[in-house]
């Protein structure tokens, strides 16, 4: 895993200050629809604030992500992903389960169709692959958002890694809503 | 534990982007001494930034600590909280363990200590104490510093909680060496 790829991977992802994705049973509305609050301090975006969901996008070439986030993906009742191709992680799932997805078995297998696809620049999603691409060294910038909210319990952002990896400050953005988003490098080679 | 309180539970703590507050071996030295890396964004403390660790110190009359901490802080070789009374919460350490602390069993314990003692503004530290005084609604503030690194495995930051606590976003400043510290304000009576 060590040979140079020519895409990047990136996380763009919001979590409770807890450090969950979700609560257990998949609910993502204290993200979605929190009360109004307009007691939060006024947004600040700065001159190194993170790109928004928007300008992350759009500079997307492909999606990863695991089943379980494909199966809540599937309750919105649209597909939001028209405009990248996505790789569903899972060895569970039928081959020709979805005609708008591509069933992958592994990380590596992942990876190999990324490298044939010639992919550019990789959207990896949801907190099991998040963790699977870090432990392979698969993962350039992480973009992670913090919900004013402790959750108590739920999906968890990360899952335990064998190594420390350092990560380079690039800017951080506050919301109206009370939201914080930090954009992180991968620090690499640093002697360490 | 709903009656009113005269006392203020704040909390002034450090975590990896994973949300650990130490190796699983207690050590910190990727907090305190991480490797020099002039190329984080620079620093931002704008109009809302939280207070720093001597501000918010200034103004605390007691620390609540459990033992973990207690005995990380011993390994210092210097007591860094000559200026307020420390509580320790531990079921095993003798009542006259240390002339520097007061011993307290029970956040019960703690809270009618604390009470008595006409505290003011209580810091509360560690891991477990601050999970156990969220759970009492015993916290009041919380001020999280990020750590621009993934620990991969360690001591967390929270513990699971029985309800979903939300937060008030008062500020959010970042720090030269990839810091971004966030005050919040616990949310109460919201008709949630």
């Amino acid at each position: 895993m060590t040979e140079h790829r020519t895409w990047k991977g990136a996380v763009f992802i919001a979590a409770s200050v807890d450090g969950f994705i979700s609560l257990p049973d998949g609910d993502l509305t204290w993200l979605t629809d929190p009360p109004p609050e307009p007691r939060h301090v006024p947004g600040s975006k700065g001159n190194h604030a993170p790109q928004d969901y928007e300008e992350f996008t759009a500079g997307v070439s492909h999606l990863v992500m695991g089943r379980g986030t494909y199966e809540k993906v599937l309750t919105f009742g649209f597909w939001p992903y028209e405009r990248f191709r996505v790789l569903v992680l899972s060895t569970t799932l039928p081959d020709a389960a979805d005609t708008r997805i591509t069933v992958v078995r592994s990380v590596a297998e992942a990876r190999q169709l990324l490298d044939l696809d010639e992919a550019t620049s990789v959207y990896v999603d949801g907190g099991h692959v998040l963790s699977d691409f870090l432990r392979h060294d698969l993962i350039d910038e992480l973009t992670v958002t913090r919900a004013p909210i402790l959750l108590g319990r739920g999906l968890p952002l990360f899952h335990e890694l064998p190594q420390q990896i350092r990560l380079l400050h690039l800017g951080t953005a506050t919301s109206d809503t009370g939201m914080t988003s930090t954009h992180y490098e991968v620090v690499r080679d640093s002697g360490n």
